[in-house]
């Protein structure tokens, strides 16, 4: 038996020599069922494409990278998934490669990935996403990228991007807190290499000048946008002498450290502590009693984020110019049992401690 | 000037022409210092390689394939991880791919995922590891794998994997609740396609035998793997006549549910019910109480299982052949604030409802 050739494929699949080729060489636009089609063909027929006949655009795996530094395995999860579902829609396949933000030869370790990987672009989480030096770098290199970034509107810096604006955000949550009645609202940042970080405080801050309160620098904890540090930054809190009878935790995790800190204080919450976050993690729904937050629509943005990537990858393929207005998000507030108004401890329950204010 | 060679790229890297050529290809066999020594003068020089002289093995991205379908963010994250860890020690990328395990044509989707990647292998974790027409299919389609299976003991069926002793873990749950004094204790089952429900389960049901105690089928309740199920589970428990004193649930997500059940009806844990679940998730350590449990050394025995594959595949390519015992694993208990010794609510918190055994 002679060995088969693209053409017989071709007449089999009832499809062109092109399409056939294109298959071959895992280029992207080809239709799922076409492709299946093919497949099923070159399976039957046992084709075996000659390799050097193939192209150097051949080679490339059709995959692209998601580079990202975050502790957060929900955050992680969700922006896998949205990239992922732009990915599936169009063929491509999904690295996934957590790195360590702060090392100086970051923007070697993602050249020498996307070669080595022959991957077709990245994916930039924050905070890599927020490092001027990185952008640049990946730009230089001739490395496709999108971003996202925490950001109040398009920054229009000639790199593509979406944006959440997280200072809106934070700014609702103390809104909703003051709104409540609470005047002393602790506040505990998150890690200061990213960059929504100083947003969110940026929105904190922000909601307390426009309802004239005057900001207590004692009220205000550093930190990482662990759990650990929610713990910690809360007993902090929970010690001075004035307490403040509300805390906004940056991030779910700080403020899941901040509930375990009341708990383990006998606080009751939300009657004499109310707690804030800020993400909509699984735990913030899960928790006793369910957490005050913001709603991140993390897998929403990285989907969009990844099929923008795609989309210009595609653009430049077919020799259009690539996509210039960015995309912007708004994380919007989810009030949850965790906040009440200022003293309303229930009669016989948490009248033992009080806030001091 | 004339374009450069790859004898120029050898000369000033001070390597052979076969190591400059491995570089070019990916082989996973050239050490990272040699590779970026290489890869620095391949982008000094500027050199292309000659796409038609690259062979069919070049085409291969070197990556290879993480399948998996868990809605826990936690267990997914730490399965990628100790993947990783074994990838980059090896030069290997990572392509991440949930999947439906209930897909008819999950083989199909797998050998297309392969051969559209160019993955070297796979790594299936449960309960794909665990489906035998999906195993018996790859296997015939030549797809190198690795799996994550719960079982007892090597099961040397031919196909390698790593094991987990889930039933051992699981009996060492039961026994510490018992030897609490609890005797009425409630099971809350994962979902029946993961083996690993099964083992959890036969665990507990052991222990009881040998310690005497007659099995109650009210006190077992059918689920899956979550956190819903943990609530719904528990509440069927808690409203039960003969309410358990204990309640094991099959993970630490079905626990967090047990748990908010708990809370939510007022009931003290762990003085009115004591909670235990099964991985040791970051949850088991923030909930309060914190989580009595099972430490699953997900990322540690995903590590495992894709050293053993790359291993196999450098193994194979050196024409040796590939290892044929496979390495067990037993999770250990740790115990936490969520269980206590049967009836001993300290006076004055939690008398008002207490068990009815």
């Amino acid at each position: 038996m002679r060995s088969a050739t693209i053409k017989d494929v071709a007449e089999r699949a009832g499809v062109s020599l092109k399409t056939v080729s294109r298959v071959i060489n895992n280029e992207p636009s080809v239709h799922a069922r076409t492709r299946e089609k093919v497949q099923r063909e070159i399976d039957a027929l046992g084709y075996q494409p000659d390799p050097s006949a193939r192209s150097l655009r051949s080679t490339r795996a059709y995959a692209i990278g998601l580079v990202y530094d975050n502790p957060n395995a929900h955050y992680v999860i969700n922006l896998q998934r949205g990239v992922l579902a732009a990915c599936r829609s169009s063929g491509f396949g999904l690295q996934i490669h957590p790195c360590d933000s702060s090392s100086p030869k970051l923007a070697e370790e993602l050249r020498e990935l996307v070669h080595r990987s022959r991957l077709a672009g990245l994916v930039l989480a924050p905070p890599m996403s927020e490092q001027p030096a990185l952008i640049g770098a990946l730009s230089q290199a001739q490395v496709p990228f999108i971003r996202i970034i925490s950001a109040r509107k398009d920054p229009q810096d000639g790199h593509p991007c979406v944006y959440v604006d997280d200072r809106d955000a934070a700014y609702a949550i103390t809104e909703h807190l003051i709104q409540l009645g609470h005047q002393r609202i602790g506040f505990l940042w998150g890690g200061r290499e990213h960059r929504s970080s100083l947003e969110r405080y940026q929105g904190y801050e922000d909601a307390l000048k426009d309802y004239g309160i005057t900001l207590d620098r004692k009220l205000i904890v550093p930190g990482d946008y662990t759990f650990d540090d929610g713990f910690r930054g809360a007993r902090k809190l929970l010690a001075l002498k004035e307490r403040p009878s509300a805390i906004f935790g940056s991030n779910d995790e700080i403020a899941a450290g901040v509930l375990a800190a009341a708990h383990s204080d006998g606080i009751n919450v939300p009657y004499e502590l109310s707690i804030a976050g800020f993400e909509d993690s699984p735990f913030s729904k899960q928790s006793w009693p369910a957490l005050t937050t913001a709603r991140q629509a993390t897998e929403d943005i990285a989907r969009h984020a990844a099929q923008r990537l795609i989309g210009d990858l595609q653009r430049e393929a077919n020799g259009e110019p690539p996509v210039t207005r960015n995309e912007g998000f708004s994380p919007e507030l989810v009030v949850r049992g965790s906040t009440a108004p200022r003293n309303t401890a229930p009669s016989g329950r948490g009248g033992r401690r009080k806030s001091a204010t």
